[in-house]
C-alpha cells in the first residue's frame, strides 16, 4: 500500500472522529477498501439524478442504488436500497423512490446523494470481518454468509495480522469448508482471492487500532475472485493503552528465583496451629526444603525452632521469595519492606483484595510491586509447590511425588482438586501454582518458565480469563514445540451477549474466539476438569507418535467397537492394514478372530497371543500407535496381561523403538491394579472405560501436530 | 385418501415392478403424490413440442421442462432440465434442446416426452424423505435443503407413520430450526403444511412396504404453504418377511422363570477346576442360590457334592432354566432334550456359533428353540446374574450388592467391565445379563421384563445393534414412563457408507437414525462406556426433579464457573433467582460472596454456611435441583461437609421433600471417602470432576422429560 493511501485513511478517520461519528459512510468505506486493495464493486456517489444515470451508464449492466446519509445506518430498513436497476428510466425512477423513502423514514436525515454500484456476480456468499476482542485485541473472522450460517454460527477466528497462508487455513476451519471446494458439481471458489481479502482486512485493523470492527458482508466468492458487496467500518470510542510488560529474560530471572529459591522469608510465620502462617512454616519444614527458611514475626523469637525476625528487613543475606501469611490490610507496608530489601518475588496468600471488591487495595500493592520490581503471585491463593526443590509454600499439605507435570489454577478450589487427584493417582508433578487474582504474575510468565524448566514435561493450566491473550499466545507458541500445554478454560458457555455493532461482532462470542485462538496457539484444550487432570497425568507418560497409523489390538470384540468409536471421536485414524501385515497378524490369532483393524484376537487367548500381536504392532514400522483392549479371563488374568505388555514395551524402548501405547481394561476389580502397574511403566491404561485412553492418545496427537513433531 | 386412489397407487406400483423397474418416472411420481395429497406443482407430460407449448400456456407464467425417460435417472447430468422458460418460442427451443441432449447422453434411452411443470414459488428449500432402515424399517427424514445442509448433515429422523403433531416436532429437531421460524425479518414458513407433507409421506411408505425410498427434494416452504418441486420414488428389490414375535405375556412368563427360577439344571457341570461347568456350579453354590441346582454330567454321580444326572431328562420335577456349559457341537442334541423336558429357558454360554462363522449351527439351535418354545439366551455369553435371587449363573465371580440397576451387554468384555465397575463402586444391582449373539432373547425381551420387575429401578444396556428396532422402541416406550433406560450404542461412528439411491438414503447413516429414534423412544443415550456405568449407578440414587430450576451452591468460585459450564453443556437451566430468594441466600454468606446463581458462599466458611444454604435450597419450592461445589478447607473438612449434607437431605426426605442433589468435591484425597459416604445416602457426589455430577443430573432430567414426569 502506498504511503499516501495510508495517509488518506488516516485523514479520513481523523475527520470522522472529529465529527463525533463512529460509523463510516459507504463512500468513506470505499476509500478505506481502495487503500487496502480490498476488491469492492465499482461505485460512485451521485448527488443528483442525472449523475446517477451517467454513473449507471458508465458501469454498464444492472446496478444497485443506495441512499447515502450519515444519519441512516440501516439503509434497507429505510427503503433506501434498490437492486438490479438497468436503463436510464429505471435508474431515474429508483433514484426518486429512494430519496422519498429516506425522507419518509427520517425527515431530518442529511442526504448526501445516492450511491450507484455495480451489481455483484453470482457466487458463494461469505463473510469476512474483524473485531477488537477484549482479551486478544484485533481478531479477524471468516464464515459462510447467509441466514443458515448466522443461525449455525459456523465462523472461525484468528489473531490479526495474518499472512495469506494463515488466512487460507481459515477456509478449512469452518464446518462447511467443503462448500468452498465445490460440492455437487459446483466449481471451487478462488481461495487465493479470499485469503488475500482476509489478510488485507487484518492489516487494516492492525494499522489503525481505532478501527473497532470491520464487516465485509457479504463477500461474493466466485471461481475467478472475491468481491465484497459492502464494507462497514466502525471506530472505537477510545483506544486502550498497552499494559506494562516484562521481557523474556527478566521473566526467567525472577521465575528462576521463585521456583528454585535458596532463601525464603515467611511474613506472618506463626507457632499457633490453625493459622495460615503456621501451616506454611510446617509445610516448608516438613516438605524438606533444603534452602534457608526465615520466619518473620514481630512478636516471636523463633517459629518451629527456627530463628524469627521482627521485620523482613532484618533477615540476613539475599532472599528469593517472601511468602505473605498476614491479613490483607497489612500487606502493603510489608511489601514496601520486601521491595526495599530487594526480594524479587512476593507470594501473596491472603484474600481480601479485588475478589472481595477491594480493588483499591489491590491497585496499591500492584503499584508497590511495579515501583520496586517485585513480582507478585496472587493475592488470594493457596501458595505454590516446586516439588524438585521439596518446596511446599502453601497452607495445604506437602506433595512429594516428583515428576514432569506443572499444574496451575486460577481458583483455590481447583488447586485442591489438582492436589487430591495427583495424590490419589500418584501423578509425578514438577510444580503446582495458584494464580488467584493474577494481580501481576500470570499464565504467560509461568509458561515462559515451565517451557525452560528441564523438570517440566507437560503444563496444565486452569484459567477463567487471560489478562493479555496475545502475551499468552506468544508464550504458548514458544513453549508448545518443546512440551504440551493443556488448558482448561472455564466459563466457556457463560459467554453470552456482548453489545456489537456488526455481524462479526455478534458472532464473536467469548468462547468462539478463545477456542479458535487457543487452538492456533497449539494449546490442547481440555473439555473439563477431569480431562485436564487426566491429560496432565498421562501426556508425559507417552512418547510422541511418529505417524498417523493407529492400530487397535483387542481381546474383546465389544471393546474393539467402542475403541473404534473413540478413535473417530478423537480425530485419530485407524490404519488400513496392508495385506502382508494382515496376514502376519492372522498367524497369531484363532481362525475365527478378525484381523483388519481392530485386530480381534478373541477372548479366550493366552498371554502369548497378546504378546505376539503387541510385539508385531511395535515391530512393524508402518504402525505408529497401539490401543489395547484387554478382556479379563482366567487364561490371561489382569496382572499377567499387564506384566507381558509392560515387558514387551520396555524391551522395545531399550531397542530405541518408542510408540505410544494406551490400554482399556475390561474386567473385575483386579484390572485397577493392572492399570496402575501399566501406567507406572509407560502404558496409559484405564479400567472400565474405552473413552479415556483414546482421549489421551488423541491429546498427544493434537500436541504432536501443534509442535510440528508430526505433520 | 379415497380407496380408489390407493388402488391406483397399487396398480401403478405393480405395473412398475412388472416392467422390472425400481425407479418411478416423474409422471408416475405425480400419480403417487396426488393420491396422498402431497402438493406438487401443476405439470403435464408433453409427447411433442406442440403439446409442451399448450401446457405451458395453460399454466401461465414461467415453467420448467424436464426430459421423461425410464432410462435417465439423473436428468440434470443428461442436460435434460431447463428452468424458467416463458413464452411459446422459448418453450419450443427448450423442448428441442432437451431432447437432443438426452439423445447425446444415451442414444438408446427411451424418451417418453417432456414434462412441463409450473415454476416453483421462492421460499425456503427443505427436504422431506423416507427410507427403509435395516433396523427400524420405514423412517421419515426432514432437513433444510441446499448444499449447505447436505454438507452439514442437519437432518432428523422419525419412525413412520407419524401424525402431524409428531411431524411438527421434527421441524424443531434440526440445528437450523430457527430458519423456519423466520430470521432477520423473514416471515416464518407454514409449519402446518410441512408437517402435513411429512405425515403423508410417512403414510405412503407405511401403506406400501415395497417403497424403499421417497425423496421430496426440494420442498419449497413459504408462509402460505409447502410445495414439493419433485417427488422421487424408488421401490425395493424385495420386501423382507417379518420375524416371529412373542406376545408380552409370553415374554413375561418365560422371563419370570429365567430371572426368578426355582430350579436350575447345569448341563456340563464339572468337578474339574478351570472348566466353565465347574465355575458355574461353584458360583451358583457360593452365590447362595436357594432354589434347586441340578448338575447334569453323564460321567459323574455328584458335582460339588450335589447329586448329578446323566441327562437333563432324568432331572426330577419342573426346571426353569438350563445353563449350558458344554462345547458348541454338543449343544443341539442337549437342547432337544431341554425342549422335550419342557424347560422354558436355555442359557447358552458356549461360543463357536455365528461369531466364529458357524451360522448353520446357530440356525439349527434357533430352530430347535422355536420348535419347543425354549427361549435362548446367547450363545457366546458369560451367563447372567439375578442378585435378588442370589443367582450367579456365570463363569465369572459372584456379585452380592443388591440394588436397583439392571445391566445388559452384548459383549462379554463389556460385561466384565460392568462387573468390575459395579464391584469397585458398590453399585446396587438387580441383574447383569449377557446377550452375546442374541440368537433369540434380546433387548426388547429384557426391557419388557425389567420394566415390570419391582427390584429394577433403572436399566442400562450396551448394544451394538438391534435385531428389531421397532420392537425395541415399543418396549422402551412401555418402560420409560416407569424407569430410566440408558443405552450405550456402540459402533456409532463406524456407520459409513451405505448404498443409497436417494438424498435421504445418503443422509441416513446408521448412527443418525439410531440417535434420533432412540431419543424418540425416550432412551438416555450414554456417550461412552464409563458414562453408561455412571448413569446406571447414579440414576436410581436421585429422586426425579419436579421442575427446571437448578441452583448451584458452591464454596469454590472456580468450581461454580465450571459447574455452570456443565449445566449449559447438559441442557439444564440455571434458575434466575428472584430478589427475595437472593436476599435470603445473602443473609447466610459473607458480604463479598456472590448470591445470584451460582450462590458462591466463598471458601473460608464453616459447615453452618453450607448447611444454611443447602437447607434454603431444599426448603424453597421454586428450586427443583441442587448442584453443590465443595472446597476442602480446614474449617469444613470433607467428611464434615458430607455428614452435614447427608443429614439435611435425609431430614427433608423424611418431611417428604425430595429434590435431586449432586455434588462436586474439590480437595485432597479425603474427598473420596466423603463422596462414597454421600453416594450411599442419596447424594450423587464425585471427586476431582465438575462434569460428572452435572452429567448425571442432566441424564435424570432427560429421563424425567421422556417419562412425562416433567414437562
Amino acid at each position: 500500500m502506498a504511503e499516501d493511501r495510508a495517509a488518506a485513511v488516516r485523514r479520513l478517520l481523523d475527520a470522522v472522529r472529529a465529527e463525533g461519528r463512529t460509523a463510516l459512510t459507504a463512500p468513506e468505506g470505499k476509500v478505506v477498501a481502495d487503500a487496502y486493495g480490498i476488491a469492492v464493486p465499482g461505485e460512485a456517489l451521485a448527488a443528483d439524478v442525472d449523475a446517477a444515470v451517467a454513473h449507471a451508464a458508465r458501469f454498464g449492466g444492472p446496478v444497485v442504488l443506495k441512499i447515502v446519509s450519515p444519519d441512516i445506518l440501516h439503509k434497507t430498513d429505510a427503503g433506501g436500497v434498490v437492486v438490479g436497476v438497468e436503463g436510464a428510466d429505471a435508474v431515474r425512477d429508483a433514484f426518486h423512490r429512494i430519496v422519498a423513502n429516506a425522507r419518509a423514514y427520517d425527515a431530518d436525515a442529511r442526504i448526501e446523494g445516492v450511491q450507484v454500484q455495480e451489481l455483484l456476480p453470482k457466487g458463494q456468499e461469505v463473510i469476512i470481518g474483524a473485531v477488537t476482542d477484549p482479551t486478544f485485541g484485533k481478531v479477524v473472522a471468516f464464515g459462510l454468509g447467509g441466514v443458515l450460517v448466522e443461525v449455525l454460527k459456523d465462523v472461525t477466528f484468528r489473531l490479526a495480522p495474518l499472512d495469506t497462508d494463515e488466512a487460507a487455513g481459515m477456509l478449512d476451519s469452518i464446518r462447511a469448508a467443503e462448500v468452498l471446494r465445490g460440492v455437487r458439481g459446483a466449481e471451487p471458489v478462488d481461495r487465493g482471492a479470499l485469503a488475500e481479502q482476509i489478510s488485507r482486512v487484518s492489516r487494516l485493523v492492525t494499522d489503525f487500532p481505532e478501527i473497532a470492527e470491520v464487516d465485509l458482508n457479504p463477500v461474493i466468492a466466485t471461481p475467478e475472485g472475491a468481491l465484497a458487496a459492502d464494507i462497514r467500518v466502525i471506530l472505537a470510542e477510545s483506544v486502550p493503552k498497552p499494559r506494562p510488560t516484562y521481557g523474556r529474560e527478566q521473566i526467567l530471572a525472577s521465575m528462576r528465583r521463585l521456583m528454585q529459591p535458596r532463601s525464603i522469608a515467611v511474613i506472618g510465620a506463626s507457632n499457633e496451629p490453625g493459622k495460615i502462617g503456621n501451616s506454611v512454616m510446617r509445610n516448608l519444614v516438613d516438605g524438606g526444603f533444603s534452602g534457608q527458611i526465615h520466619p518473620v514475626n514481630p512478636k516471636a523469637d523463633d517459629i518451629l525452632g527456627i530463628k524469627a525476625y521482627r521485620s523482613v528487613a532484618d533477615v540476613p543475606g539475599e532472599v528469593d521469595v517472601a511468602v505473605f501469611a498476614i491479613p490483607a490490610k497489612f500487606v502493603a507496608p510489608a511489601l514496601e519492606e520486601v521491595g526495599r530489601k530487594g526480594i524479587p518475588n512476593a507470594v501473596l496468600i491472603p484474600s481480601g483484595f479485588a475478589e472481595t471488591g477491594e480493588h483499591a487495595l489491590q491497585a496499591e500493592i500492584v503499584a508497590i510491586g511495579e515501583r520496586y520490581g517485585v513480582r507478585l503471585l496472587g493475592p488470594n491463593i493457596y501458595g505454590y509447590y516446586s516439588t524438585w526443590q521439596d518446596l511446599c509454600a502453601t497452607f495445604c499439605t506437602p506433595y512429594d511425588v516428583k515428576g514432569g507435570v506443572a499444574l496451575t489454577s486460577q481458583s483455590g478450589g481447583i488447586g485442591m482438586a489438582i492436589l487430591g487427584f495427583a495424590r490419589t493417582t500418584r501423578t509425578g508433578v514438577s510444580a503446582i501454582v495458584g494464580l488467584g487474582n493474577k494481580s501481576d504474575l500470570d499464565e504467560d510468565d509461568l509458561l515462559t518458565w515451565f517451557g525452560e524448566d528441564p523438570h517440566t514435561e507437560c503444563i496444565a493450566m486452569h484459567l477463567e480469563d487471560l489478562k493479555d491473550g496475545r502475551a499468552f499466545v506468544a508464550a504458548a507458541r514458544e513453549t508448545v514445540p518443546k512440551k504440551p500445554v493443556v488448558v482448561l478454560k472455564a466459563g466457556r458457555t457463560a459467554a453470552g451477549a456482548r453489545a456489537a455493532g456488526s455481524h462479526t461482532g455478534a458472532l464473536a462470542g467469548d468462547d468462539a474466539v478463545y477456542d479458535d485462538i487457543l487452538r492456533q496457539a497449539g494449546v490442547i484444550r481440555a473439555p473439563g476438569l477431569n480431562d485436564m487432570l487426566e491429560y496432565a497425568r498421562a501426556l508425559p507418560v507417552l512418547p510422541a507418535p511418529k505417524g498417523d497409523n493407529v492400530v487397535i489390538i483387542t481381546g474383546a470384540g465389544g471393546s474393539g467397537v467402542l475403541l473404534s468409536d473413540a478413535v473417530t471421536d478423537n480425530g485419530l485414524s485407524l490404519m488400513e492394514i496392508p495385506q502382508d501385515l494382515d496376514e502376519a497378524f492372522r498367524r497369531f490369532i484363532p481362525p475365527f478372530g478378525a484381523a483388519g483393524n481392530p485386530v480381534d484376537i478373541t477372548g479366550g487367548e493366552p498371554p502369548a497371543t497378546y504378546e505376539a500381536t503387541i510385539r508385531l504392532g511395535l515391530e512393524d514400522p508402518r504402525i505408529h500407535a497401539l490401543i489395547l483392549g484387554y478382556w479379563h479371563t482366567i487364561v490371561t488374568p489382569p496382572m499377567v496381561f499387564a506384566e507381558v505388555t509392560a515387558r514387551v514395551v520396555a524391551e522395545f524402548r531399550e531397542r530405541g523403538i518408542e510408540k505410544p501405547v494406551v490400554a482399556s481394561l475390561a474386567g473385575d476389580t483386579e484390572v485397577e491394579e493392572a492399570c496402575a502397574y501399566l501406567f507406572a511403566r509407560g502404558v496409559v491404561a484405564y479400567p472400565y472405560t474405552t473413552e479415556k485412553p483414546v482421549a489421551v492418545l488423541g491429546a498427544k496427537y493434537r500436541w504432536a501436530r501443534a509442535a510440528g513433531v508430526l505433520t
